[in-house]
């Protein structure tokens, strides 16, 4: 099984017939970055429709089931997540209204500190915040895995502690080797993945380097998670934005917030729009060249195999409710 | 069983207890009135922890097998729904995920018209709107009862035409007997039953004229109802405020909408206060008096049970989906 833990793409039924080519089984979506409640519900009806326009090839999964059913029956699944927690206007009561409509996967923070703590991009990182506190909690509680990718470095160490159920770098890369402020620390992996959690890497040219040149180097940034982290605790997340507009990365990067800034994963005035996808990485038929390079660089079958997907399927497995129902069936039973 | 289709008390354990001691097997809760999306999530949030808090003597129904559970388990079933469909921001997949959220009662408008329709207080109705059809389509299939108890004649008629699932008068009086905009002509409730309709009567004194005097005169309108609609087509929806406050009349009368106008059942300047309860039903534990009246009135036993309880039953059972999860289970799952 192969499983994305994080993409930004517009998803329609040309990138679902591509995941079945590069024989993706699961996706994490992202149905927002700035969105607010309205507009993040919005995304929620806009994905049902689109998963039951599409029902031969894809699936909303809510459970770690649903993945191993869109495996035998030749889907995808999709994971519904948030790359940031607004959608919850600040009201915690909201994580299990979300988490009922499917959603399985929240950001603490995008690229600007929020109610819950600190961004990695904040020159001071609060920590986690009271209200943040009561969140993990909470996530904890209604089966969300807590995303802390674009999350500050303080504010991810005191979310691996206070978190009862494991939490994830869905889309990042190890920093010792390709620097930047969206990267990891050793010291941070490893106290990720000593309470359970998991980092899925990412193929996002901005965040990883030289890494980017080849799948074979691209796979040195997982042998030194693999030594960082153990085995069991890494996995993909490529942050891959098919059919990705100007105006998507505008929104990404200014949100509502600012005029002028262009923070995020590219910070320098004179590249406004994300970077092009990598060269041997350009859409979802290409997961294969990931395995082949894993292969080559010496990991077994059981570990590739893990790193590909199974790694996350039993993580979700930890942190999702076990007994939900798939989100596009919640209330069509009425239907004739 | 006995069911009341329509409460706007402010339910703690004090009336749930009340609730037990006049046998109430199940109960609709008015969640809001003009409470936008935000606010009507709030509610929902509220009263799964008051449930979960109080789960003894209460449950939240989503199904008419969750009644049958309560009555079998000696608790309260509290049915979830708006007098307004506003909560809905005029987006109509927010029908499905209000449905998936546990909500089953909706009310397309409450005293003013809106985007769906005309309140029975406008002096022009404008018949079910384009967005109104789509909406009552769409409460069909995601289970979702219309309630058309404040709607204007015009559009309920039309409302009552669209409906593919039988809709509902929750809680008015026939205009025959109590004249007042709030309530309902023969003609109306003809057609309301013709389509396997019910309509709830209302223990309401402003809508209820020289009827509210005692449970006799009271089920004169109940007999007259019958007499219109057919012994299965008619029940109970109180209207009853329990705890109801100055400031609770002050926001249905007003909403946002005005800052002037009195409207509602109670229409003069000089009673800004909502009428208080009938003399001889002041509470959730008076249900009782009710049966009594109505066997005094010639009633037979089943017919009594239809009346008190059996036709909502039967009717919910028509129009909620059939598998349903209760609300405060869907993502509790993965709680210790």
């Amino acid at each position: 099984m192969i499983v994305d833990a994080l993409q930004c793409s517009h998803f329609d039924r040309e990138i679902f017939e591509r995941l079945r080519a590069g024989g993706v089984t699961c996706v994490t979506a992202t149905l927002g970055f700035w969105e607010d409640t309205l507009e993040s519900l919005d995304a929620i009806g806009r994905y049902r429709d689109l998963v039951r326009e599409n029902e031969d090839l894809v699936l909303i999964a809510t459970t770690a089931d649903d993945i191993r059913e869109a495996a035998a029956t030749d889907r995808t699944a999709i994971v519904l997540g948030y790359q940031n927690s607004c959608a919850l206007a600040g009201r915690i009561r909201y994580a299990e209204l979300f988490a009922d409509l499917g959603v399985r996967v929240i950001q603490l923070t995008y690229n600007t500190q929020n109610e819950v703590g600190g961004s990695c991009y904040e020159p001071e990182d609060s920590g986690l915040t009271r209200y943040g506190r009561e969140l993990v909690r909470e996530l904890n509680r209604v089966g969300i895995l807590v995303d802390l990718s674009h999350v500050g470095e303080r504010t991810s160490r005191e979310a691996i502690e206070a978190s009862e159920k494991p939490v994830a770098f869905t889309h990042a890369n190890p920093s010792a080797l390709a620097p930047h402020a969206r990267n990891k620390s050793d010291e941070l992996l490893r106290a990720l993945a000593e309470r359970g959690g998991m980092i899925g890497l990412a193929v996002y040219r901005n965040i990883s380097g030289d890494y980017a040149d080849s799948p074979d180097r691209w796979c040195e940034m997982v042998a030194h998670a693999v030594e960082v982290c153990g085995i069991d605790h890494v996995g993909i997340g490529t942050d891959l934005s098919e059919k990705g507009t100007a105006a998507d990365i505008e929104w990404m990067r200014r949100g509502r917030w600012t005029r002028t800034a262009g923070y995020g994963a590219n910070m320098s005035a004179d590249q406004p729009l994300k970077a092009p996808p990598l060269e041997w990485f350009e859409n979802n038929a290409d997961f294969p060249l990931i395995a082949e390079a894993l292969e080559r660089k010496g990991f077994g079958t059981a570990e590739i195999e893990a790193i590909m997907g199974g790694n996350w399927v039993r993580l979700y497995g930890e942190v999702f409710p076990p007994a939900g129902r798939r989100a596009t069936e919640l209330s069509a039973a009425g239907q004739p």
